[in-house]
């Protein structure tokens, strides 16, 4: 096997990715990663840990008195579940050339149902391999790709169905709790614990994620890990309706721009915000070797659409495309460790004249590409046909289905239609073959849908496919905004997480206008994490307002530092605060630039607080002495 | 009466009104300021028409051949709302130190229910007008102040109530149906004017917008035309549940910067983007003269807090207001022309003790000033017993009452709790005393709210205030995003605008940390026009789909400018697609840089349309052979 070391490698990537910029890396302010341990000491899930400063006793629920001035009260720290991997772990030294640590491997290795390879069994995956032309660009450290046993299933899936509890449920399990027992031993429901009840349309949220509910879960098909064990770098995360509301970020370079480099930057970028997985969604030259580099230094699961890759082997030609080059793309992908494939097997080439009276047509990419080769050889979809082959591969290295929505509209005029719905009860078929395969499935969703029709979408999903998980792009909620569909789609994402979509695929500012930069995607994350959040809200998600409440007391009691690292891009918040306060002594100043010095309403609070708590004891006094009255005004009561 | 002029007003003041800078009045591009005329000439209903381009006729709908090359078909021009004056009309001279035409005047007038006064009443008014060291900085050309005769009501209610379509309820009519009746007389529900049946929750919307329906609407309180007869230069518009939902942005400088160029500036680059009404929320040193420019120059209705003034005057301290010293800054602002007050009426002292409890108390400043006052003298606020009073003062000028929610919570955790619907029914109950007095209403909403309780809100204000406009702030539907506090209070102004909120005032992303600048301005008035889009779509307003429809089909056929020019902000649409792509011919490139040149999925959608044109072609053939093989094959049949 040709090992190209880090000699090898050209000067400029070298150079590149020695190092990320500190920027992706740094720790939160106020922030501590934080590991906790399950039941063996290898199930170590990261967290996030907000502290809090102290409130002063005059500024609490209590109000305040010439006793207690100068004594102050604790606020709990506030743990927060976190995708952004040892990247923001100070004790950990990062090296891209070398990878992630592998914190699945041992699980893998010792459930002994999988062998190891000599390199990879693909003939593209070995025809790049034996080109020494890449050896500059190519990751250093090649693992040898691993696959299941002859007659073996790997899946999550598979497991569970079996009953057998995985260290990643148990994983996830406790990552989706986010300490919140341990809250709930130490405070009240009343306190920081406050939640409303949610509407949750039928779905079933426990009080407590145990890792037997996750198996139950994924056993069922409801929810989904995506998890290849060619991606032991990944730490387990989970896709479904009952569990937290995620979000995935897309990345790759296209013809027009970008580097491995920048892609891995991105990568890291991604996670740092907050995102659940990454889609490498590449186009250009050399996207065999960007996603070496991305899956081995990515602590997210990685999704891809096959296809796009397929057609590029195929000089572009939609009609030059066969199962075979379909067949070795997915087995080159599957042995670097994808964790998800898009694949568009719902395109039938009967739907395909539904779409010719749309406005907008076809505009899934792989959608049309499928359309293309349909309409050429006058056949139907070789995804469809070999669907069952496809399921063969997926099990042999748990890739997750992601069945593409090809025929998703463009524009809200082509919402609902028949084209879209007709798909979709075909991808219904397609969820029931690949559980007969114990693989797992998500289905995706639109696309450009107006708010009065988006509820109808979740309910035909859910009974077309047997609430496999929903993993939905937006949907924009109107057409007439570019540069600002983050936000159309971020208005159709929240409701669509809250009426049960498992998993939100992000929209940056950039959409239908050209490639994300960094900030793109930051903003795009971050609206995308706050539909999500405002989603598990809705639903009523255990502890789901816990940082709510904690932001907001903060917020109510000036503690600014606070609620900048309780938000969700606390760098933002500090920045935009100090455009207009930029001096250190008003982050401490009771008082904010909105009322100026001489006015503010939450200190008049105050004054309401020390006035109800006067009237209570004067109404408790009144109370005793009506009572005093009641019992005949006499002193000492005649027993 | 001291008449400042030009000569007296300070240079640096001349300098910066001498005229705003070019990017706040450059005409859209694209775009042509059209007028419609009503049923009198001086009716002249302001829009902007959007031009387009031709379709070369391969990319139409019907596919292409080789006859049609070369052809091409128009698109129509599409008209929109437009809500920027006669900034963005080349014709029109502007002059800040004039003021913008009257365009409600002779209208005024001619209804000979009004008198001019010689000068301001109130006491406040005076005392400033006889502050010489003011000359430097006041609006150069004064108005005299108009009031009702005595016993008349000048409301736009009380007309509407005896049968009175007035040329402002014309006016609205026209604007509100932005030539969608012109466009179907030429054009095919099918095409441009498709669009989906909305779900309007008891909303009644009709087909068309007659100055009659107008008339009705307001008469039954449904809807409310801000305009006082001292804002002769605002061009009618109206808030209610049965029309377009509007936005209101908010300007104003405080104690910590801006001045009044700055407030200008702000209030002109409001209307440029969509704020259909703009709320002066100042409360620093010359707050009146700062209004009296805003109010000249403005086009649309302007809304203020008389309280926050009325506070300055005593100095900042709660206690120490008075009913005379409100009542005198009702007066005031009422003879400048403001055209809608919020009067905080329902915050009743038996509501005050229950925020106590809350996590975040009283968050309005409004409220929490009333809420100090009753505490401080335990009496039932003033402007609630005095509200008859105020009633009496509100329709000798048409200003409309905004009834402010001073209890609405200032966190997801204290939604919708008991003070919050206890002030609102308070707000009911002083609904059917305005109305009784033929008085406009409007009432505040919140707030914070997750979006499984927002619904809630909505029926609520519904019944307890009898289908008054609502007119909400945001809400925001999670604590967690500040800086990003435009989306997540979109998220749910949308769904709020959906259920039957006629106004949604917007947020920027200064929310809780500073000051909105222009730049804020322009991303909260978008953000919150999408959101009102977005429920006029899903309510199902006439027309609404058109502009998606319009915008869809240009980004189909990468018909770039016009894509842009028919965005909510073509400026940063252009700026976007301009970074990835910046070549002018790129403009008219069949791709984009998402995909790059070898492939792209509209372009396949061509082959799919020609492909089912055939296809329908075939089966049209093989009908017509059927249907012969059915008549026995005889080529002749017998008769």
């Amino acid at each position: 096997m040709n090992a190209p070391t880090k000699e090898i490698l050209s000067q400029d990537l070298l150079d590149k990715t020695a190092q990320l910029s500190e920027e992706v890396t740094k720790p939160f302010t106020g922030s501590k990663k934080i590991y906790v341990e399950g039941s063996r000491p290898d199930i170590r899930v990261p967290m996030r840990e907000i502290e809090q400063t102290r409130t002063p006793l005059h500024m609490g629920p209590e109000g305040g008195s010439e006793a207690t001035k100068g004594m102050s009260i604790a606020n709990p720290a506030i743990t927060v579940y976190d995708t952004s991997g040892v990247y923001t772990d100070p004790d950990v030294e990062i090296d891209l050339l070398s990878g992630l640590p592998p914190v699945r491997e041992a699980w893998i290795n010792e459930r002994n149902d999988t062998v190891e390879l000599e390199g990879p069994t693909s003939e593209f995956g070995q025809s790049r391999l034996g080109d020494e032309s890449l050896d500059t660009l190519r990751f250093a450290h090649l693992r040898k790709p691993r696959e299941a046993k002859p007659g073996q299933n790997v899946s999550q899936m598979h497991y569970a169905r079996q009953g057998i509890v995985t260290p990643e449920m148990e994983y996830i399990a406790i990552r989706e709790n986010c300490r919140l027992q341990e809250l709930r031993e130490t405070y009240e429901e009343a306190g920081i614990l406050k939640q409303h009840p949610g509407e949750d349309f039928g779905a079933n949220l426990p009080n407590e994620i145990t890792p037997e509910f996750v198996r139950k879960e994924v056993a069922e098909g409801r929810a989904i890990i995506p998890a290849n064990i060619n991606h032991p770098e990944c730490e387990p995360m989970i896709i479904g309706r009952n569990f937290r509301v995620k979000i995935n970020a897309n990345i790759g370079n296209s013809a027009v721009s970008s580097g491995i480099a920048e892609e891995v930057e991105k990568l890291v970028w991604s996670t740092r915000w907050g995102g659940d997985t990454v889609m490498d969604l590449s186009t250009g030259k050399n996207i065999h070797e960007t996603r070496e580099w991305i899956i081995r230094n990515s602590p997210v699961p990685i999704g891809t659409v096959p296809i796009y890759q397929a057609l590029e082997k195929v000089d572009g030609k939609a009609e030059d495309l066969t199962w075979e080059i379909f067949r070795d793309t997915l087995i080159e992908q599957a042995e670097q460790g994808v964790d998800y494939f898009t694949i568009h097997a719902g395109v039938l080439l009967q739907y395909v004249p539904l779409t010719a009276k749309r406005l907008t047509g076809i505009v899934s990419r792989g959608g049309s590409i499928m359309a293309k080769w349909c309409l050429a050889h006058h056949q139907e979809n070789f995804l469809y046909t070999h669907f069952a082959d496809i399921c063969e591969i997926m099990k042999k290295y748990d890739v997750s289905f992601s069945l593409g929505d090809g025929l998703r509209p463009g524009c809200v005029a082509d919402s609902n239609d028949e084209a879209q719905f007709g798909e979709l009860r075909t991808l219904g078929e397609l969820t029931k073959i690949a559980w007969e395969h114990d693989v797992q499935v998500m289905i995706e969703g639109p696309g450009h849908v107006p708010m009065q029709r988006i509820k109808v979408n979740m309910t035909e999903q859910l009974e077309s496919c047997y609430e496999a998980p929903f993993y939905t792009l937006g949907p924009l909620t109107t057409d007439i905004a570019p540069a600002y569909d983050h936000i159309t789609s971020g208005i159709g994402a929240a409701q669509i997480g809250w009426y049960g979509t498992a998993m939100l695929c992000y929209v940056t500012p950039k959409e239908h206008l050209g490639l994300p930069n960094r900030d793109d995607v930051r903003e795009g994350i971050i609206t995308y994490k706050l539909a999500a959040h405002a989603a598990d809200l809705a639903k009523g998600f255990p502890g789901a307002q816990v940082r709510d409440n904690a932001l907001s007391k903060a917020r109510f009691e000036f503690r600014w530092e606070d609620q900048f690292n309780l938000s969700l891009d606390p760098d933002k918040a500090r920045e935009f605060h100090d455009e207009t306060m930029p001096k250190e002594a008003h982050k401490v100043a009771h008082f904010c630039s909105m009322c100026g010095p001489n006015f503010c309403s939450m200190k008049i609070t105050q004054d309401v607080r020390d006035f109800a708590a006067k009237q209570e004891a004067e109404e408790g006094m009144a109370q005793k002495s009506k009572e005093f009255l009641a019992q005949g005004a006499e002193v000492y009561k005649t027993l």
